[in-house]
């Protein structure tokens, strides 16, 4: 029988490096050993380098075992870890790839009782304590690079015959290839939980970006959070009519783009910025240097082209008579056509220096009259929608 | 002699998943193959997920095959790959682990030649003509859910006598457990990158965010990147004299409360910012609010108290006198007192709008018989240091 499930085994065990989320992994498996080996129930002691204890997950069902609360934290004082791990116990364990029960008690009352340190005494009895908390026939321990990786811990079989030292040997070769998957895909998770993390910080720093320029320009609190909406969900409806081919990237440069548009109007001087009357052509010259001030500031972020375009080109007009490159029709970045439409409609229903707010009628009746010479008429289309369904 | 290496090869492999480095470890695998099945070469094609296709890497030394350029990247028109990955030839593949040279011979004139498609023998010469390329006398295909991960190619072997089918199983099972473990690294790696990428965007994110205020702010161009350079100088140089104990995390803290140092700077007005004459009483207040205001405006990204400190107590003095909290001594984070060193040195050797630059020798002075009350004694003591060998 027990060469019939090692294959099995062998081979179920091959794919185990290819999955790297550690809690389903230790569940496959402590289920497949429970199934194949006829154990009662299965359980294994997992190292956390994080937290420098052992973590015990365990095989539930009838046979399982209830664990008492806060006995799923092992520590290195734990005596069956320190059975495996402290060099000055080695000898105890010599070169068994595995400790049964019975070799435990075999061990207190049958060598040197006499003669041994009372701490070895101690210690086994520790063991025999926890093996039998634990409901635990056999322990194997696995290791990698000489440091105790994890325990795998076996019920007692079904058919209540004792584990063959053939078998032990088996089982330990199984624990070690299953606790380095395990770690493996541990190494997998706090990479990626890296990678997730500075990503988020990333995109936090993005939007703190952004934010600056409310600092400065008193007329646009929350001007760069509604732009930002409101285009991605002009941008969201037109992938939904297949007016635009979206990925996930595009959604995020857009995104970036949104909310790093106005960032060159942190080099325009207050004084034009926040100006109660009519500019002069000079001001407005200078304003109109905010777009490729923008592109400018932002450089070293080397940013995809669609981010990047968005923050150029999102004072251009369809017919050619926007700032700063006069851009005509289809040669305006889609991204810039969205954000412009965003940005004007936000800009005509808040206040500014030189004028009330217009209703938001109003707003999307000029935004209406002027398509196809100011905005482009595949965004309007969708943008008319949205606002119609009150999502702008 | 088969059963003397083949326990040796499995226990060396064992160890593979935990190398995370593709390169080494596809080397790694090379050499240990060619010197433990006494093969003259050995080499692998293995799939490149992002690029589709199979990439050649082979051991070299005297043995070792002379690969025309440009034959490294094999796609899946290739034929060894073809028959090894296409389902229409998997027939001729059949149950077999590998494919030896003898093999591909016997099929191309053995078997009903006439009925033949014509492909198929056209195929067959063309995997009989790359292996002769490769010198191999053996490819063994490896798998992961029925796609092709990888060809070992097999050179002869030193002693010419012909692979055994037993040999050749166990081949099949190495050269599965390998394309794994080399398929988990390549993951690894992307994983890496990609943290990498993220962690430098952030970076560079916070570097344009800390530049912000120079746009605004016309006296102080470059006074951000040089506070930020003298900080990490004393930083290194107290490490070094054990003065402090730092962690490369302490550093990146350090930099980044630096380069943020000033942004609360971006709510304050131009007009009192960058005022040529002296201050009036409710101007200086506003000027005081910068380091408060820094520290509301990085709120959003959840920075380590290191960097917040930075930002928000780099114009705290010793004595109690500083502001926005009056603190004393050493209840000032050391992070502010590095940064309150540098950034009043940078001042006073730059033109400001009151007044003109200092030389060296006055700013060093000033430094020096403010210790203990505005500056804190150990940052000062290695300041002078560095001010005398120049690197300040």
């Amino acid at each position: 029988m027990f060469i019939d499930f090692k294959k099995e085994l062998e081979s179920a065990s091959k794919g185990m490096i290819m999955i790297h989320d550690p809690k389903l992994l230790i569940k496959l498996i402590i289920r497949m050993i429970v199934r194949k080996l006829k154990v009662k129930h299965a359980g294994m002691l997992l190292f956390d380098p994080q937290k420098e204890h052992y973590v015990l997950s365990i095989s539930r069902g009838e046979a399982g075992v209830k664990i008492p609360q806060g006995f799923t934290k092992f520590t290195t004082e734990n005596p069956v870890i320190k059975l495996f791990s402290d060099k000055r116990y080695s000898h105890l364990v010599g070169d068994r790839n595995a400790i049964v029960l019975d070799d435990i008690t075999r061990m207190i009352w049958g060598e040197n009782i006499i003669e041994r340190d009372a701490n070895i005494t101690k210690l086994l009895s520790g063991v025999i304590e926890q093996m039998e908390m634990l409901n635990s026939t056999a322990c194997v321990p696995a290791y990698y690079q000489n440091n105790l990786l994890a325990i795998l811990l076996l019920g007692e079989k079904y058919d209540k015959s004792k584990f063959e030292q053939e078998e032990l040997d088996f089982f330990s070769a199984l624990a070690s290839d299953a606790a380095m998957a395990i770690r493996n895909a541990q190494l997998f998770e706090d990479l990626r939980r890296e990678a997730d993390r500075n990503r988020k910080q990333y995109i936090r720093t993005i939007i703190v970006l952004g934010s600056t320029i409310e600092a400065k320009d008193k007329y646009t609190h929350g001007h760069t959070e509604r732009v930002t909406q409101y285009s991605l969900a002009i941008a969201r409806k037109m992938a939904a009519d297949q007016e635009l081919e979206v990925t996930d990237e595009f959604f995020e440069r857009l995104y970036i783009g949104a909310l790093l548009h106005d960032i060159g109007k942190i080099g325009i001087p207050e004084n034009i910025l926040n100006k109660n009357g009519k500019l002069t052509e000079e001001e407005y010259a200078v304003i109109k240097g905010h777009p490729a001030k923008g592109e400018e500031i932002i450089k070293p972020l080397e940013l995809h082209e669609h981010c990047v375009s968005g923050i150029r080109h999102h004072h251009e007009r369809c017919d050619g008579t926007g700032y700063p490159d006069g851009l005509k029709g289809d040669a305006i970045p889609i991204v810039a056509c969205i954000i412009a439409t965003a940005d004007a409609y936000d800009a005509m229903i808040t206040d500014r220096p030189y004028r009330k707010a217009l209703t938001r009628e109003t707003a999307i009746d000029i935004i209406k009259s002027n398509t196809g010479t100011q905005f482009d008429p595949r965004v309007v289309r969708v943008f008319l929608d949205l606002a119609q369904r009150r999502v702008i």
